[in-house]
Protein backbone atom coordinates (compact mmCIF):
# COMPACT_ATOMS: atom_id res chain seq x y z
CA UNK A 1 0.00 0.00 0.00
CA UNK A 2 1.94 3.50 -1.11
CA UNK A 3 2.50 5.60 2.01
CA UNK A 4 -0.60 8.36 2.40
CA UNK A 5 0.71 11.72 2.27
CA UNK A 6 -0.21 15.10 2.26
CA UNK A 7 -1.78 15.86 -1.16
CA UNK A 8 -4.85 14.19 0.46
CA UNK A 9 -6.08 17.07 2.62
CA UNK A 10 -3.65 20.30 1.85
CA UNK A 11 -6.84 21.70 0.37
CA UNK A 12 -9.48 20.92 3.11
CA UNK A 13 -10.08 24.02 5.69
CA UNK A 14 -9.83 21.89 8.14
CA UNK A 15 -5.76 21.70 7.77
CA UNK A 16 -5.60 25.48 6.54
CA UNK A 17 -2.75 27.33 7.47
CA UNK A 18 -0.69 24.78 8.63
CA UNK A 19 3.13 24.03 7.32
CA UNK A 20 3.82 21.11 4.59
CA UNK A 21 5.75 18.80 7.07
CA UNK A 22 3.29 19.61 9.87
CA UNK A 23 0.74 17.85 7.33
CA UNK A 24 2.75 14.98 5.93
CA UNK A 25 3.56 14.21 9.59
CA UNK A 26 -0.42 14.46 10.86
CA UNK A 27 -1.09 11.93 7.64
CA UNK A 28 1.29 9.33 8.02
CA UNK A 29 -0.79 8.47 11.15
CA UNK A 30 -3.76 8.14 9.88
CA UNK A 31 -5.54 4.86 7.86
CA UNK A 32 -7.66 5.34 4.76
CA UNK A 33 -10.76 3.23 4.69
CA UNK A 34 -13.72 2.20 2.43
CA UNK A 35 -17.07 1.94 3.91
CA UNK A 36 -19.33 0.96 1.31
CA UNK A 37 -22.96 2.36 0.64
CA UNK A 38 -25.08 1.37 3.81
CA UNK A 39 -22.12 0.59 6.29
CA UNK A 40 -21.75 1.83 9.49
CA UNK A 41 -18.53 3.87 10.33
CA UNK A 42 -19.58 4.17 13.99
CA UNK A 43 -22.54 3.40 16.13
CA UNK A 44 -23.94 5.41 18.91
CA UNK A 45 -22.94 4.65 22.26
CA UNK A 46 -20.08 2.44 20.69
CA UNK A 47 -16.59 2.91 22.17
CA UNK A 48 -15.05 6.29 20.59
CA UNK A 49 -11.33 4.57 19.36
CA UNK A 50 -10.84 6.41 16.17
CA UNK A 51 -11.48 9.80 14.50
CA UNK A 52 -11.86 10.50 10.56
CA UNK A 53 -11.64 13.20 7.85
CA UNK A 54 -14.42 11.94 5.10
CA UNK A 55 -12.12 12.31 1.77
CA UNK A 56 -14.87 10.59 -0.79
CA UNK A 57 -18.67 10.19 -0.11
CA UNK A 58 -21.53 10.81 1.85
CA UNK A 59 -22.66 9.87 5.61
CA UNK A 60 -25.52 10.76 7.34
CA UNK A 61 -25.25 10.92 11.13
CA UNK A 62 -28.23 10.17 13.46
CA UNK A 63 -29.33 9.71 17.19
CA UNK A 64 -31.71 6.78 18.05
CA UNK A 65 -33.94 7.77 21.83
CA UNK A 66 -34.55 5.14 23.47
CA UNK A 67 -37.78 4.76 22.33
CA UNK A 68 -36.65 3.93 19.03
CA UNK A 69 -37.14 7.42 17.21
CA UNK A 70 -34.35 8.54 15.07
CA UNK A 71 -33.47 12.31 14.36
CA UNK A 72 -30.87 12.86 11.68
CA UNK A 73 -27.96 15.34 13.33
CA UNK A 74 -26.22 15.90 10.01
CA UNK A 75 -25.21 14.71 6.56
CA UNK A 76 -21.10 14.48 6.61
CA UNK A 77 -19.96 15.96 3.36
CA UNK A 78 -16.40 15.74 1.69
CA UNK A 79 -13.75 17.48 3.94
CA UNK A 80 -15.57 17.14 7.78
CA UNK A 81 -13.93 16.13 10.70
CA UNK A 82 -16.46 13.90 12.29
CA UNK A 83 -15.93 10.97 15.23
CA UNK A 84 -14.14 13.86 17.20
CA UNK A 85 -16.24 12.89 20.44
CA UNK A 86 -12.95 12.13 22.49
CA UNK A 87 -11.79 15.74 21.54
CA UNK A 88 -15.15 16.56 23.48
CA UNK A 89 -14.23 14.88 26.69
CA UNK A 90 -16.88 11.54 25.58
CA UNK A 91 -15.99 8.02 25.73
CA UNK A 92 -18.57 6.65 23.46
CA UNK A 93 -19.95 8.30 20.00
CA UNK A 94 -23.26 10.83 20.75
CA UNK A 95 -24.26 9.63 17.42
CA UNK A 96 -24.22 6.71 14.79
CA UNK A 97 -22.86 7.31 11.23
CA UNK A 98 -23.95 5.65 7.99
CA UNK A 99 -22.33 5.44 4.64
CA UNK A 100 -25.28 6.45 2.47
CA UNK A 101 -23.15 5.91 -1.30
CA UNK A 102 -19.07 4.58 -1.61
CA UNK A 103 -16.82 6.45 1.27
CA UNK A 104 -13.35 7.12 2.07
CA UNK A 105 -11.93 8.47 4.91
CA UNK A 106 -9.09 8.97 7.20
CA UNK A 107 -8.93 7.18 9.93
CA UNK A 108 -7.13 8.18 13.55
CA UNK A 109 -6.30 6.40 16.57
CA UNK A 110 -8.61 8.55 19.12
CA UNK A 111 -5.51 8.34 21.76
CA UNK A 112 -3.35 10.43 18.94
CA UNK A 113 -5.58 13.39 19.46
CA UNK A 114 -4.22 15.56 22.19
CA UNK A 115 -0.90 15.21 20.91
CA UNK A 116 -1.69 16.28 17.32
CA UNK A 117 -3.53 19.39 19.26
CA UNK A 118 -1.04 20.21 21.08
CA UNK A 119 2.01 20.15 18.29
CA UNK A 120 -0.07 22.29 15.82
CA UNK A 121 -1.73 24.95 16.96
CA UNK A 122 -3.79 25.53 13.47
CA UNK A 123 -5.38 22.53 13.63
CA UNK A 124 -7.27 23.30 17.42
CA UNK A 125 -8.07 26.88 15.71
CA UNK A 126 -9.31 25.30 12.85
CA UNK A 127 -11.49 22.71 15.06
CA UNK A 128 -13.10 25.46 17.41
CA UNK A 129 -14.16 26.99 14.28
CA UNK A 130 -15.41 23.67 12.55
CA UNK A 131 -17.17 22.84 16.20
CA UNK A 132 -18.40 26.48 16.62
CA UNK A 133 -20.24 26.18 13.45
CA UNK A 134 -22.00 23.35 14.28
CA UNK A 135 -23.15 24.58 17.53
CA UNK A 136 -24.65 27.72 15.36
CA UNK A 137 -26.26 25.67 13.08
CA UNK A 138 -27.75 23.49 16.13
CA UNK A 139 -28.94 26.16 17.81
CA UNK A 140 -30.69 27.62 14.40
CA UNK A 141 -32.38 24.55 14.51
CA UNK A 142 -33.45 24.41 17.91
CA UNK A 143 -34.66 28.46 16.85
CA UNK A 144 -36.38 27.06 14.14
CA UNK A 145 -38.29 23.63 15.65
CA UNK A 146 -39.16 26.25 19.02
CA UNK A 147 -40.74 29.12 16.86
CA UNK A 148 -41.69 28.07 12.87
CA UNK A 149 -44.24 26.46 10.96
CA UNK A 150 -43.37 23.29 9.95
CA UNK A 151 -43.80 24.72 6.28
CA UNK A 152 -40.90 27.04 6.89
CA UNK A 153 -38.79 24.35 8.87
CA UNK A 154 -38.94 22.26 5.78
CA UNK A 155 -37.34 24.89 3.55
CA UNK A 156 -34.98 26.35 5.60
CA UNK A 157 -33.34 22.32 6.05
CA UNK A 158 -33.25 22.23 1.98
CA UNK A 159 -31.88 25.42 2.00
CA UNK A 160 -29.14 24.63 3.95
CA UNK A 161 -28.45 21.31 2.04
CA UNK A 162 -27.96 22.99 -0.97
CA UNK A 163 -25.74 25.40 0.24
CA UNK A 164 -23.86 22.63 2.23
CA UNK A 165 -24.10 20.18 -0.59
CA UNK A 166 -25.53 21.72 -3.74
CA UNK A 167 -24.79 20.73 -7.52
CA UNK A 168 -25.87 22.71 -9.87
CA UNK A 169 -27.88 20.82 -12.77
CA UNK A 170 -30.42 22.13 -15.41
CA UNK A 171 -33.20 21.77 -13.45
CA UNK A 172 -31.93 24.11 -10.71
CA UNK A 173 -29.76 22.91 -7.54
CA UNK A 174 -29.77 19.38 -6.71
CA UNK A 175 -28.83 18.18 -3.43
CA UNK A 176 -25.74 16.23 -4.12
CA UNK A 177 -26.52 12.64 -2.18
CA UNK A 178 -29.05 10.41 -1.99
CA UNK A 179 -31.63 11.85 0.46
CA UNK A 180 -35.48 10.83 0.99
CA UNK A 181 -38.57 12.63 2.17
CA UNK A 182 -38.25 10.24 5.48
CA UNK A 183 -34.56 12.16 5.73
CA UNK A 184 -35.91 15.43 5.65
CA UNK A 185 -38.84 14.69 8.40
CA UNK A 186 -36.37 13.72 10.99
CA UNK A 187 -34.14 16.59 10.20
CA UNK A 188 -37.34 19.08 11.12
CA UNK A 189 -39.12 17.36 13.92
CA UNK A 190 -41.94 16.69 11.40
CA UNK A 191 -43.68 13.60 10.09
CA UNK A 192 -43.34 11.52 6.45
CA UNK A 193 -46.76 12.81 5.92
CA UNK A 194 -46.20 16.04 6.86
CA UNK A 195 -43.14 16.25 4.15
CA UNK A 196 -45.04 14.80 1.93
CA UNK A 197 -47.63 16.77 1.50
CA UNK A 198 -45.52 19.92 1.82
CA UNK A 199 -43.10 18.64 -0.92
CA UNK A 200 -46.05 17.76 -3.59
CA UNK A 201 -47.53 21.10 -2.74
CA UNK A 202 -44.02 22.24 -3.81
CA UNK A 203 -43.96 20.42 -6.82
CA UNK A 204 -47.30 21.97 -8.04
CA UNK A 205 -45.61 25.26 -7.70
CA UNK A 206 -42.33 24.76 -9.65
CA UNK A 207 -40.35 24.84 -6.54
CA UNK A 208 -38.55 21.71 -5.98
CA UNK A 209 -38.76 18.38 -7.84
CA UNK A 210 -38.52 15.25 -6.09
CA UNK A 211 -38.11 11.17 -6.15
CA UNK A 212 -36.87 8.38 -4.69
CA UNK A 213 -33.56 9.88 -2.43
CA UNK A 214 -33.24 12.98 -4.83
CA UNK A 215 -34.58 16.18 -4.19
CA UNK A 216 -33.82 19.30 -6.70
CA UNK A 217 -34.63 23.16 -5.95
CA UNK A 218 -35.65 24.40 -9.07
CA UNK A 219 -36.63 28.01 -7.22
CA UNK A 220 -34.11 28.71 -5.14
CA UNK A 221 -35.24 31.92 -4.57
CA UNK A 222 -38.61 31.34 -4.42
CA UNK A 223 -38.07 28.84 -1.86
CA UNK A 224 -35.84 31.58 0.14
CA UNK A 225 -38.91 33.88 -0.09
CA UNK A 226 -40.83 31.28 1.17
CA UNK A 227 -38.09 30.23 4.47
CA UNK A 228 -38.05 34.14 5.55
CA UNK A 229 -42.01 35.13 4.89
CA UNK A 230 -43.01 37.13 7.85
CA UNK A 231 -45.58 34.33 10.19
CA UNK A 232 -48.80 35.01 9.81
CA UNK B 1 -7.27 49.32 40.44
CA UNK B 2 -5.20 46.18 41.85
CA UNK B 3 -3.62 43.97 38.97
CA UNK B 4 -6.00 40.97 38.16
CA UNK B 5 -4.07 37.95 39.14
CA UNK B 6 -4.47 34.11 38.47
CA UNK B 7 -5.61 33.20 41.87
CA UNK B 8 -9.11 34.46 39.84
CA UNK B 9 -9.05 31.48 37.20
CA UNK B 10 -7.03 29.19 38.85
CA UNK B 11 -10.00 26.39 40.06
CA UNK B 12 -11.94 27.02 36.67
CA UNK B 13 -12.12 23.90 34.42
CA UNK B 14 -11.38 26.43 31.34
CA UNK B 15 -7.97 27.19 32.77
CA UNK B 16 -7.38 23.46 33.90
CA UNK B 17 -3.65 21.98 33.05
CA UNK B 18 -2.28 25.45 32.82
CA UNK B 19 1.29 26.98 34.26
CA UNK B 20 0.45 29.29 36.82
CA UNK B 21 2.93 31.55 35.03
CA UNK B 22 0.95 31.01 31.67
CA UNK B 23 -2.57 31.74 33.83
CA UNK B 24 -0.94 35.23 35.02
CA UNK B 25 -0.30 36.30 31.83
CA UNK B 26 -3.49 35.43 30.36
CA UNK B 27 -5.20 36.74 33.53
CA UNK B 28 -3.15 40.35 32.93
CA UNK B 29 -4.76 40.80 29.98
CA UNK B 30 -7.97 40.89 30.78
CA UNK B 31 -10.68 43.55 32.37
CA UNK B 32 -13.09 43.09 35.36
CA UNK B 33 -16.23 44.81 34.59
CA UNK B 34 -19.19 44.75 36.61
CA UNK B 35 -23.04 44.24 35.02
CA UNK B 36 -26.29 45.13 37.22
CA UNK B 37 -28.89 43.16 37.55
CA UNK B 38 -30.99 43.76 33.71
CA UNK B 39 -28.25 44.99 31.98
CA UNK B 40 -26.91 43.47 28.92
CA UNK B 41 -23.03 41.97 28.19
CA UNK B 42 -23.77 41.77 24.44
CA UNK B 43 -26.30 42.16 22.05
CA UNK B 44 -27.40 39.83 19.04
CA UNK B 45 -25.86 41.35 15.75
CA UNK B 46 -23.76 43.33 17.71
CA UNK B 47 -19.80 43.17 16.54
CA UNK B 48 -18.06 40.21 18.65
CA UNK B 49 -15.31 42.98 20.35
CA UNK B 50 -14.83 41.15 23.15
CA UNK B 51 -14.90 37.46 24.95
CA UNK B 52 -15.69 36.91 28.46
CA UNK B 53 -15.06 34.19 31.59
CA UNK B 54 -18.22 34.97 34.15
CA UNK B 55 -16.56 35.49 37.44
CA UNK B 56 -19.99 35.61 39.82
CA UNK B 57 -23.79 35.99 39.12
CA UNK B 58 -25.39 34.51 36.03
CA UNK B 59 -26.84 35.41 32.96
CA UNK B 60 -29.51 34.59 29.85
CA UNK B 61 -28.20 34.05 26.77
CA UNK B 62 -31.11 34.39 23.54
CA UNK B 63 -31.58 34.33 20.21
CA UNK B 64 -34.85 36.70 18.62
CA UNK B 65 -36.48 35.76 15.46
CA UNK B 66 -36.67 38.14 12.62
CA UNK B 67 -40.19 38.47 13.64
CA UNK B 68 -39.59 38.94 17.07
CA UNK B 69 -39.87 35.61 18.88
CA UNK B 70 -37.30 34.57 21.44
CA UNK B 71 -35.20 31.24 22.40
CA UNK B 72 -33.70 30.97 25.15
CA UNK B 73 -30.16 29.41 24.33
CA UNK B 74 -28.48 29.13 27.84
CA UNK B 75 -27.64 30.06 30.95
CA UNK B 76 -24.37 30.86 32.03
CA UNK B 77 -22.97 30.39 35.02
CA UNK B 78 -19.76 31.44 37.21
CA UNK B 79 -16.57 29.33 35.04
CA UNK B 80 -17.86 29.46 31.69
CA UNK B 81 -16.37 30.73 28.67
CA UNK B 82 -19.13 33.15 26.52
CA UNK B 83 -19.27 35.27 23.51
CA UNK B 84 -15.80 33.34 21.93
CA UNK B 85 -17.84 34.49 18.60
CA UNK B 86 -14.67 35.39 17.26
CA UNK B 87 -13.22 31.88 18.40
CA UNK B 88 -16.29 30.52 15.68
CA UNK B 89 -15.27 32.65 12.90
CA UNK B 90 -18.17 35.31 13.20
CA UNK B 91 -17.96 38.65 13.27
CA UNK B 92 -20.85 39.50 15.32
CA UNK B 93 -22.33 38.05 18.41
CA UNK B 94 -25.13 35.14 17.15
CA UNK B 95 -27.27 35.64 20.23
CA UNK B 96 -27.71 38.83 23.33
CA UNK B 97 -26.70 38.05 27.22
CA UNK B 98 -28.29 40.05 29.86
CA UNK B 99 -27.36 39.71 33.46
CA UNK B 100 -30.43 38.47 35.34
CA UNK B 101 -28.38 39.07 38.77
CA UNK B 102 -25.65 40.98 39.70
CA UNK B 103 -22.69 39.88 37.82
CA UNK B 104 -18.96 40.32 37.42
CA UNK B 105 -17.08 39.28 34.44
CA UNK B 106 -13.36 39.04 32.71
CA UNK B 107 -13.39 40.58 29.28
CA UNK B 108 -10.70 40.56 26.75
CA UNK B 109 -10.47 41.98 23.62
CA UNK B 110 -10.99 39.40 20.62
CA UNK B 111 -8.48 40.06 19.53
CA UNK B 112 -6.23 38.52 21.30
CA UNK B 113 -7.64 34.93 21.36
CA UNK B 114 -5.56 33.28 18.25
CA UNK B 115 -2.19 34.69 20.02
CA UNK B 116 -3.70 32.93 23.52
CA UNK B 117 -4.83 29.82 21.81
CA UNK B 118 -1.58 29.41 19.41
CA UNK B 119 0.48 29.79 22.73
CA UNK B 120 -1.56 28.46 25.38
CA UNK B 121 -2.55 24.59 23.63
CA UNK B 122 -3.99 23.30 27.02
CA UNK B 123 -6.19 26.36 26.50
CA UNK B 124 -7.17 25.32 23.05
CA UNK B 125 -7.99 21.64 24.01
CA UNK B 126 -10.33 22.97 27.09
CA UNK B 127 -12.30 25.25 24.69
CA UNK B 128 -13.24 22.30 22.24
CA UNK B 129 -14.15 20.28 25.05
CA UNK B 130 -16.77 23.74 26.20
CA UNK B 131 -18.16 23.79 23.00
CA UNK B 132 -18.16 19.98 22.34
CA UNK B 133 -20.35 20.10 25.12
CA UNK B 134 -22.51 22.81 24.41
CA UNK B 135 -23.21 20.82 21.02
CA UNK B 136 -24.00 17.67 22.23
CA UNK B 137 -26.27 19.59 24.82
CA UNK B 138 -27.77 21.53 21.96
CA UNK B 139 -28.17 18.12 19.78
CA UNK B 140 -30.11 16.70 22.35
CA UNK B 141 -32.36 19.99 22.72
CA UNK B 142 -33.29 18.93 19.07
CA UNK B 143 -33.99 15.64 19.74
CA UNK B 144 -35.61 16.22 22.65
CA UNK B 145 -37.72 18.83 20.45
CA UNK B 146 -38.22 16.40 17.66
CA UNK B 147 -39.46 13.64 19.48
CA UNK B 148 -40.91 14.67 23.08
CA UNK B 149 -44.13 15.19 24.64
CA UNK B 150 -43.89 18.50 25.84
CA UNK B 151 -43.96 17.38 29.56
CA UNK B 152 -41.11 15.39 28.80
CA UNK B 153 -39.65 18.44 27.65
CA UNK B 154 -40.03 20.07 30.52
CA UNK B 155 -39.04 18.04 32.30
CA UNK B 156 -35.84 17.35 30.75
CA UNK B 157 -34.72 21.02 30.74
CA UNK B 158 -35.47 21.64 34.64
CA UNK B 159 -33.28 18.56 35.49
CA UNK B 160 -30.47 20.14 33.10
CA UNK B 161 -30.75 23.49 34.92
CA UNK B 162 -30.78 21.66 38.39
CA UNK B 163 -27.53 19.74 37.31
CA UNK B 164 -25.68 22.90 36.09
CA UNK B 165 -27.13 25.27 38.69
CA UNK B 166 -29.07 23.14 42.02
CA UNK B 167 -28.77 24.17 44.71
CA UNK B 168 -29.71 21.76 47.97
CA UNK B 169 -31.98 23.54 50.03
CA UNK B 170 -34.56 22.06 52.62
CA UNK B 171 -36.97 21.71 50.33
CA UNK B 172 -35.51 19.80 47.43
CA UNK B 173 -32.76 21.10 45.00
CA UNK B 174 -33.65 24.77 44.19
CA UNK B 175 -32.27 26.21 40.63
CA UNK B 176 -29.60 29.11 41.92
CA UNK B 177 -30.93 31.80 39.77
CA UNK B 178 -34.23 33.63 38.96
CA UNK B 179 -36.18 31.96 36.41
CA UNK B 180 -39.44 32.24 34.99
CA UNK B 181 -42.12 30.30 33.30
CA UNK B 182 -41.94 32.29 30.46
CA UNK B 183 -38.05 30.89 30.41
CA UNK B 184 -38.88 27.48 30.70
CA UNK B 185 -41.65 27.77 27.61
CA UNK B 186 -38.60 29.76 25.61
CA UNK B 187 -36.24 26.90 26.47
CA UNK B 188 -38.30 24.15 25.26
CA UNK B 189 -40.26 25.26 22.32
CA UNK B 190 -43.69 25.93 24.09
CA UNK B 191 -46.15 28.15 25.39
CA UNK B 192 -46.21 30.00 28.76
CA UNK B 193 -49.72 29.03 29.23
CA UNK B 194 -48.01 25.44 28.76
CA UNK B 195 -45.47 25.54 31.08
CA UNK B 196 -47.81 26.98 33.65
CA UNK B 197 -50.43 23.95 33.34
CA UNK B 198 -47.37 21.47 33.81
CA UNK B 199 -45.69 23.17 36.55
CA UNK B 200 -49.20 23.39 38.39
CA UNK B 201 -49.83 19.65 37.72
CA UNK B 202 -46.46 18.94 39.52
CA UNK B 203 -47.10 21.30 42.31
CA UNK B 204 -50.35 19.91 43.12
CA UNK B 205 -47.71 16.23 42.85
CA UNK B 206 -45.33 17.49 45.19
CA UNK B 207 -42.87 17.51 41.97
CA UNK B 208 -41.89 21.09 42.03
CA UNK B 209 -42.39 24.35 44.08
CA UNK B 210 -42.24 27.43 42.15
CA UNK B 211 -43.05 31.15 42.62
CA UNK B 212 -41.98 34.45 40.84
CA UNK B 213 -38.78 33.61 39.57
CA UNK B 214 -38.28 30.93 41.34
CA UNK B 215 -37.87 27.14 40.59
CA UNK B 216 -37.49 24.08 43.17
CA UNK B 217 -37.60 20.22 42.23
CA UNK B 218 -38.57 18.50 45.41
CA UNK B 219 -38.72 15.33 44.23
CA UNK B 220 -35.63 14.92 41.63
CA UNK B 221 -36.19 11.14 41.38
CA UNK B 222 -39.92 11.56 40.16
CA UNK B 223 -38.85 14.21 37.92
CA UNK B 224 -36.04 11.86 36.41
CA UNK B 225 -38.44 8.57 36.11
CA UNK B 226 -41.27 11.44 34.41
CA UNK B 227 -38.54 12.45 32.01
CA UNK B 228 -37.32 9.15 31.02
CA UNK B 229 -40.84 6.92 31.04
CA UNK B 230 -41.26 5.05 27.49
CA UNK B 231 -43.37 7.48 25.22
CA UNK B 232 -47.37 6.42 25.29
Amino acid sequence: MPALDKSLVANLPMFAGMPADDLDEIVREAQSIRYPKGSPVFQQDEEAHSFFVLLHGHLRVMKVTPDGQQVVVRFVTPGDIFGIAMAMNRQTYPASALAIVDSIALVWPSAVWPRLVARHPALAVNTIQTIGSRLQDAHTRVVEISTEQVEKRVAHALLRLARQAGRKSADGVQIDFPISRQDVAEMTGTTLHTVSRILSAWEDRGLVESGRQRITICDPHKLFMLADSPAT
